[in-house]
């Protein structure tokens, strides 16, 4: 399997590449402007627009959806449900980062509405926001808490991952020390990454919107999540390696090794397998 | 005419430097801390304020007025307009960048609002969006869209930017591989920058508030305009020489580069000549 | 004096690290980006949320609260009041930056509101700020307004920092050349830091963060507001030691030396004394 989807990754970067497609993000303010040369970077071209009054007309000359509700208000949200209505209706992918899903009632209800309002094509998060929109939370709550908290490393990533891709019916990318992919019957695992991607922020987004690009691209969701995690992780394996002089010097260097990757680093270096 | 408007955008960079006069950006929030770097850098002070209950205070205390839809929405359109009247009102330079004019319905309504009921002393864009708030869309569309796609390179950038000028009243600038600046009656030619400024977010937003830094300190509003656009120009063409790692490391190296912009620098490396 | 609060300082600081306090920050969109890289540089996590629907929830969960007023509107004021009552409900220290305070009604206003409808544990700004939301200029105001211009250097620091601290409860730290930093009782002046600093956006903001997360890690709040602001001066002063080639390569310096602090730099280089 790794041949396949890695050669899929690869095609599909390339067709980035060629055909620029134009990645709607509607996204927080904190880390939008990494975002948006993470996009870049990658090949294709960023439009971050949130003015309900406008959405629809971007979204239909977009290639992609991306929905972040990092910093999300009733204004935004409001918006990123239009957004995402149009693209559903135009069969535009639309990717969804439920940010911080867990840490507050109003984001849990914002994301409970665009994940059953919407048909989202890939959901993304690390694993307590993916374990919180699919309801984990609520099961194990007065139950034993700790139970949760036990399921860690690459079986829990699994479990998580499959759970999510089933009951919402999209391809569920669950990021982490092992990355999993998941599409309810194939799962693929990532290996690459660096610890340091956790310090700086922004980094969960800039994976997001790269697997806005991935769609964008025409790739099939479950290859174009997998080659937008794929690309994260290996800028962040490629940045460290470099060597850095700090937290400001590595998040610069990961954007470098986002623009830097190529067919020959790919197949070299990609440590992605089935699962 | 080289000797003429360089000698005046030098004697401007200096004023910047001496007065260090505060700049009001209503921008957006993609590029926003770029444009106070910029600002910064080139010896300007930078202020962004958005709000509608404070703009017209923030405007009274500033030398110049950005305006930039890049993330408009229903506020800050109109924290815009206030702004903007006020400065017209006290004579405080405007400088407007109708970012992605020509994608969106509500853009172009908000561009058009800006245009006609402000006086707007210097416009910036590039070649697509200055078409489209000068209404070539309008023209060309159902008659042959595909003319006006052949209307590309120095040619169609003059004719854009003197129809600008002319409508509007106003100082417009066409960026581009040749930078176009006209007033209705003269037109400068840049030739100076680096295919790599398009591989980062924000230098086109950078560039209009650089043009706010010139106009703020007194310059004449041509000079201001070829001002800004040169800096931003030669800034991308010295950090290509240097040669950076990738996207992040070229971001931020411009940024360098404008602080380090100086008279020897533009004297000895300007490609400016009338048309 | 020195070695009693600078111990204090260095065993806050490992604190911020042995236990990654959340740090909630309400701020602006131009260098929100910097205030999370610099509370993740120091080694807490921070967490950017304005929505009045969950700011309660938000502060709920965590250790300290910021608020900075840079882009404020009506929206966001709102929030920064309901965020700050639950924090006070909660015994949550909070962290206020009065960013531009005098450049407007509106912004003066809310500053007041603020300091009045909450209990503020630190408050942070520059000599002008600071004057301004303690009634300096009021009093100046039809006078003398020079005499106001006149009381520049340590001596005015001292004197506005003594006042805010006793009229607002709370400890005041006063940043330039000199930082001053008061309870009403103690003063403390640190004597670390750059010129450059004032040539990137943001670090007056990053430095308010930084008491932020020195606060959330239990810090006593004038141990933590001297911790905050060592931090910052002393980042800005290796990050001109090592030398940068310019405005952007020292902004991304500063956050590499934020995360490179640790105790022998702190022991090593802190100029803190009494005042």
């Amino acid at each position: 399997m790794k041949l396949g989807i890695l050669a899929e990754i690869i095609k599909n970067m390339e067709e980035i590449r060629r055909k620029k497609p134009l990645i709607h993000n509607i996204t927080n303010y904190v880390t939008v402007n990494d975002c948006a040369n993470a996009v870049l970077a990658i090949g294709a071209s960023p439009v971050m627009a949130d003015a309900a009054e406008e959405v629809e007309d971007i979204v239909a000359i977009s290639s992609a959806l991306v929905l972040n509700i990092g910093t999300l208000n009733r204004r935004t949200a409001e918006s990123m449900l239009t957004a995402g209505k149009k693209a559903n209706e135009l069969q535009i992918p639309v990717v969804f980062d439920p940010v911080g899903a867990g840490a507050s009632g109003y984001r849990n209800r914002v994301a409970e509405r665009l994940l059953t309002e919407l048909k989202i094509t890939v959901l993304r998060g690390n694993s307590s926001e993916i374990r919180s929109v699919a309801g984990f939370c609520a099961e194990t709550k007065g139950v034993d808490a700790s139970e949760a908290d036990l399921l860690t490393g690459i079986r829990a990533g699994k479990e998580v991952a499959m759970k999510a891709a089933e009951q919402f019916g999209c391809v569920t990318a669950v990021t982490g020390p092992t990355d999993v992919i998941c599409d309810g019957k194939r799962t693929v695992l990532i290996e690459n990454g660096s610890r340091l991607l956790s310090s700086v922020t922004g980094t969960g987004c800039m994976c997001t919107s790269l697997i806005g690009a991935f769609c964008g691209a025409g790739g099939d969701p479950f290859a174009a999540a997998a080659g937008g995690v794929l690309s994260m992780s290996l800028a962040g394996e490629l940045a460290q390696e470099i060597g850095a002089g700090g937290n400001g010097s590595y998040h610069l260097s990961v954007i470098d090794q986002i623009g830097r990757l190529n067919a020959e680093t790919l197949a070299g270096r990609a440590k992605i397998h089935e699962a």
